[in-house]
């Protein structure tokens, strides 16, 4: 049974858009939503100590059950205290249920009803994920919120086989609901369905009806343009139960941020601000600084100088963009704390925004401050 | 002319050894002797921040000419404003002159009288170091204490071979020491001479003529033995002058630190705790332990339960040689961390024992707590 309460609550919902902020409550803290989840992978977000990752103002991180599975192994996770004691982490976290990562990233991957035959990305050793396992290695991580199982297709995917996987991703979501037993962690279910606005629809309707404790709209961010993203997500967001948190899952960019949190979406998790930390992109409030490029080789301001980040604070982009050239490990570091920061500050705004009811208005300024687009 | 007072001052002798504790004062801060100098090649220690370095306990660190004159160029820091400000250290920094690298690390040199002529490590391109040349760079970074250029010859060498490179290592560091214009910058000389006792005492001789603010012993660690090592320098540190400090280049390992300390070596640089991390190499009280181990896959223990650095106040064995198996840079990171707070802590007992008068007692527990050798 699900319990009637929820762990959500709507602080204030914006007028003209619709945009909420709110706080979920998990057993290991609060997390003020909008919120975007760092992704730590491996049990660890690249580069970054968990101190470090408190300092910045993340409330909450996400790590990926299918690597943890593979390396070190869930059941090691579980003998060492779980993935909280482990990582040296106390606050919330979120597992990827593996979905994903079974379809994109594992050597080779075969479906039926049952589950998921694939083959390790480490290793080529085989595995099988079902609905139950991939239930099983989430509780023996001891996450705070649970992802179900569900089937990601490659894009563009015909109707037949975007439906094939709607059924199957439903399927496995009422099975993940029922083998699920742990009462302190929060199960989220995924809503697929394409870019077919029918399949989509009938996804979630049919994925609310099995009740979860929030829902996470996947299989988007696969290659389809923005437009085509935002499209579904407004038409999704509106079918999902108000005092549930929606998750968009794996998105994304800056203004996919702003576009989304106007949409209606509460959660996100991307790699995109660590990733592109380590190849050097860095996020301002005025458009991207690409290090490496030779015109900051003698320029002495920091990133952003708007920006009171540890990096901006102490470093030039003329020393950033040496480390860099050099392949030195603190570029990779000073990079991240950046790009982190611009994302947490840029959901703090967007919170700031919806209490203040001037959503529209900070849009608008995100735009324009941008130099290029 | 040199100054007649000195910018050291012997704090203490141990009566039992050759061993003192000392304080060298420079522009930016006294740095307690004896002091183990953290290598930042190319103006980072790597993996760290300069504020981790200070929680740490490092009082100076040490960069290279030669890589900062390659990479991003000595003019541009010096634009920069100088090598602290570029890399936003302001404690006291060693700059070592390059002679060691151009003659390991270039892809090809030349040496005549004038100076050696080298092929980049980076990129192959044609470059000049003379002794003037080497001043004026060290200049333009602007480190606190700045070493002459050497001639440093393979291992082993011919007497005749080593004669030839003291020669004009004593031409060089004359040199220097005319070309030296900087009254904020204490000047080292480089003793070389080889494993011909002969020879060193001759290098001695004459450099100590020539007058500097501090003696470096070159030359070793080059592949020789322990015994061999430590013969050279209880041989030639009787012969500097007590009130300047003795400087050990690139050694070593602890045990080296601890028998040098004790025949009287003030300053001592090196790359082991920081490479032999990034490794998984770790320095314990008890030996060393390789991370990587799968005797260490379950080890819910710290590297180390009686070390109280961030890494084993956080972290278990098990997470630490995760990390490590899966390539993360968090690894690198806790590892360095743990080491570098290893060595600060091994130099600060040595301080303490000298200052208490039982350093033969300390060096003995040292070799007695060690399981393996």
């Amino acid at each position: 049974m699900r319990k009637e309460t929820t762990a959500f609550t709507i602080l204030a919902a914006e007028p003209k858009t619709r945009a909420r902020c709110g706080r979920l409550e998990t057993g290991r803290g609060v997390i003020q939503t909008p919120v975007f989840m760092p992704v730590g992978t491996s049990g660890t977000v690249k580069t970054m100590t968990p101190d470090e990752l408190k300092g910045l103002g993340s409330e909450i991180i996400l790590c990926n059950a299918y690597h943890l599975y593979l390396r070190p192994g869930h059941k090691l996770v579980s003998e060492m205290g779980g993935l909280h004691r482990f990582i040296s982490w106390d606050g919330p976290i979120l597992t990827d249920s593996g979905g994903y990562q079974v379809f994109s990233l594992a050597g080779m991957c075969k479906v039926t009803d049952e589950g998921a035959t694939f083959q390790s990305h480490l290793d080529g050793s085989h595995h099988f994920f079902s609905p139950e396992s991939i239930i099983e290695i989430q509780e023996a991580l001891g996450a705070d919120i649970i992802m179900t199982l569900d089937e990601c297709i490659p894009y563009p995917s015909s109707p037949a086989a975007t439906r094939e996987a709607l059924e199957r991703s439903v399927q496995w979501a009422e099975r993940c609901r029922r083998a699920h037993k742990r009462p302190d962690q929060l199960l989220f279910g995924i809503i697929q369905g394409g870019f077919y606005p029918d399949l989509r629809r009938e996804a979630a309707i049919r994925t609310i009806e099995l009740g979860f404790e929030g829902y996470a709209l996947g299989g988007l961010s696969v290659g389809e343009s923005r437009p085509m993203m935002l499209e579904v997500v407004e038409r999704v967001i509106p079918m999902l139960p108000e005092d549930r948190p929606r998750y968009l899952m794996g998105v994304g960019m800056p203004e996919d941020l702003v576009e989304s949190v106007i949409r209606g979406v509460d959660m996100f998790d991307c790699v995109i601000p660590t990733r592109h930390a380590r190849t050097g992109w860095l996020f301002t409030s005025f458009g991207r600084v690409i290090i490496k490029n030779a015109q900051y080789a003698k320029d002495d301001t920091p990133i952003d100088p708007a920006c009171d980040c540890y990096t901006c604070r102490h470093f030039s982009r003329a020393y950033l963009r040496h480390l860099f050239m050099a392949q030195e490990i603190l570029a990779l570091r000073l990079n991240t704390i950046h790009n982190l920061h611009y994302y947490f500050r840029l959901m703090q705004g967007l919170r700031q925004a919806i209490l203040e009811g001037r959503l529209i208005e900070y849009r608008d300024e995100f735009y324009h401050r941008r130099v290029e687009s």
